[in-house]
């Protein structure tokens, strides 16, 4: 295909891809959902799942898909923009992170979100053991250990900007529910990102690899919180104009640090988006941070963001999961990650002293899996650790997990009853 | 290449391109020069010309480019990239363009443009004729007509944007001068436009596609004219929230119509920035249109337009003007592009009774050629009307062109000149 053809296809794409999520979006606002569900499953809808199954030739023949990788298919344009999409979105999370927030309530945070990760970890290790012994769900190159591995990974997994974003939708910032419950997303997010990293460098098999992977990362850590952060600080001027306000060349200065950010996570064969995460926790906070938000976010939420969700949309194949057997598994794994993490969470949460009401509240909040599965798993899948049937049965649990958190929270914790807790604030 | 070698070298490649852009740029404000000029410098020192010639090893491996388009090089994922940024920028010139002010000048402003039009066009028209006789400068398949019109249209080029910039720059919206020029430089610009449409509707050959072209250009014009716009004023609702402002749906609106019209005019051989920048006039003004533009802007101009200037850049072989001929022709294309529009367009300007200094001012500044030269010539190298020798040349000649507008606007209309003249304010 030539480029002209290739920029008809793009933009017309584009345009399907809009209108795909606004509809989408119209139905699940009726249903108390927010925009990023509704961009989920219209990304899944847009796939095979769906459209390509009621119209493939359509399908096949609006986004094009070469899972060989070997021509100039959409994937092999679709993959660069909607890595840049996730990014700036990781990017400006990494802005809205308040480290002083999750610092100031580190041991409540911790209880809560460690008991609230074990449980998920040790039950999806354990299904994942099983999948890799019976069900024939992992290629034939992952091991058992790995397998495992991956999936108690995969069930820690917190939607951390959901989380932060319904909380803040709720009103619920600065409340003890709403601190504790960020905070032990960060720490699970966290830890669940380091699970995967180790499982990246073990299945490169090469120990050199592994080392670099993961001395990698954590120097990288290093390096952004000890020298870049102060340095940055330091040099506030760069960023600003003679008014004080973020000029355009700081803007680009901080969307370069950003894009060196992922490319060096990603060249260690972690993921672009811890990166782009930590850059954005370590740009001078005040003006800077919030200019770099407002300028940076409108444009990557409307527009590049649901490319990502399109791009995942695309490898999943739910019509993978027509054996009755399969099902089964998918309704595993999807008991297990909501058993693991709701339960244990609110358990956690409750025995830490606080009501029913809050601990309930923050267990359902913690099992939203939204974006941040999405990418592990499309990693996963990239990578080749797990099998598209694996995959969709991922997908689908990201997705249900996701579609419970808005209407049980409401259900359990009223919007009244929690403007009622104003004492609770902090 | 894998999905993940892609990204990895996507992500360095954006941190490069915008470290250059930034250098170029501090270099630029130095001698006066706009940020904009920097980058279209920058491009070009990133290709081949430069950065390729002084380490051919390094530049082929940041940026693989494989010009028979048959595997996932650079230019697969640059390009849709690319023209997204492109289109962005044009909607934004759309959105920001005030039918009104052309309106109410329009008989100066076609008085300035169609003398200064006329002789470029003519200039470059006889060139083109030349060149293809007796310069080989034209792929065979090019017929003498179609490259008279090609170079003739290529010559009319006014960098409307830019143009608008510098008036905005230099304090002079809405003084005489201001608005003569751009409206001479809109109406430059459609004009050329549509005698490019020409020339790639007689390039295709057969007669349906030419009429395709044409009749759905025109037809595309009335259609978001007489139809688009009062329908989008009369459904204003749409596009805000409660309190009157741009929702974040209206924002998915406005680009989904975008997408769209770039996907109609790229469809209709045409070419995307026309239905972006017609559907930008067509959002409805106030808060929605300036909404729109306050959000997609910043991350357009300082990420997404850069994409452009180094894709049209990796396409410049500046290298390939290795003979002396070469750099006569290069030299003439120069002068005639020079003197065909900005004495021409002085002279007319003067003609119709504009003083000295406010004649020279309109001239240097419609000669700015700029981003505009830079999509026409892409186009043509695309669709291989021209040669990648033809191509360096004009886009030496682009540059030249708008490397010459700021110092020679400032040395021949003083910024304190222009404030002498409120009295023209109108």
């Amino acid at each position: 295909m030539n480029n002209l053809n290739l920029a008809i296809q793009f933009f017309f794409q584009l345009a399907v891809i809009l209108g795909a999520c606004r509809i989408v979006g119209l139905i699940a606002k009726r249903f108390g959902q927010p925009q990023v569900v509704a961009e989920m499953i219209a990304g899944v809808l847009l796939g095979p799942s769906l459209f390509g199954l009621l119209a493939p030739q359509w399908q096949e023949s609006l986004f094009p898909w070469d899972p060989k990788q070997s021509s100039r298919d959409t994937s092999a344009y679709l993959f660069p923009v909607s890595q840049l999409g996730l990014a700036l979105y990781m990017f400006i999370v990494g802005l809205e992170f308040r480290v002083d927030i999750v610092r100031k309530h580190l041991k409540s945070s911790i209880a809560v979100s460690a008991s609230g990760m074990l449980a998920p970890f040790i039950l999806g290790g354990a299904l994942g053991y099983l999948l890799h012994r019976f069900g024939g769900l992992f290629p034939q190159k992952t091991s058992a250990l790995e397998a495992s591995l991956f999936l108690g990974a995969s069930m820690c997994i917190t939607a951390f900007p959901m989380l932060a974003r319904i909380i803040h939708f709720k009103g619920l910032n600065g409340t003890l529910m709403g601190t504790v419950a960020i905070g032990a997303g960060a720490i699970d997010d966290a830890v669940a990102w380091c699970l995967l990293a180790l499982v990246l460098a073990s299945f490169d098999s090469d120990m050199s690899q592994a080392l670099r992977s993961i001395g990698g990362g954590l120097g990288f850590v290093l390096l952004v919180t000890m020298l870049l952060r102060p340095i940055l600080e330091r040099f506030r001027g760069l960023f600003v104009d003679p008014a004080g306000k973020l000029s355009e060349s700081g803007l680009v200065l901080a969307l370069m640090l950003m894009s060196l950010g992922a490319w060096f996570t990603d060249s260690i064969h972690l993921h672009a988006v811890f990166g782009a995460f930590l850059v954005g926790t370590s740009i001078p906070r005040g003006e800077i941070h919030s200019g770099v938000i407002d300028r940076i976010q409108p444009l990557t939420v409307a527009l590049l963001l649901p490319l990502f969700f399109t791009y995942s949309g695309l490898n999943t194949r739910i019509g993978l999961l027509n054996q009755f057997w399969l099902l089964g598994i998918c309704l595993a794994i999807l008991v297990v990650a909501v058993l693991g993490k709701w339960a244990a969470c609110s358990l956690a949460a409750w025995l830490s002293g606080l009501s029913t009401r809050e601990a309930m509240g923050i267990g359902v909040l913690m099992n939203a899996r939204g974006l941040m599965e999405l990418i592990i798993i499309n990693k996963g899948l990239e990578r080749g650790i797990i099998s598209y049937e694996l995959f969709a049965c991922l997908v689908i649990m990201a997705i249900v997990t996701t579609l419970m958190a808005s209407p049980l929270f409401d259900r359990f914790c009223h919007a009244k009853d929690s403007q009622r807790q104003t004492h609770n604030k902090l």
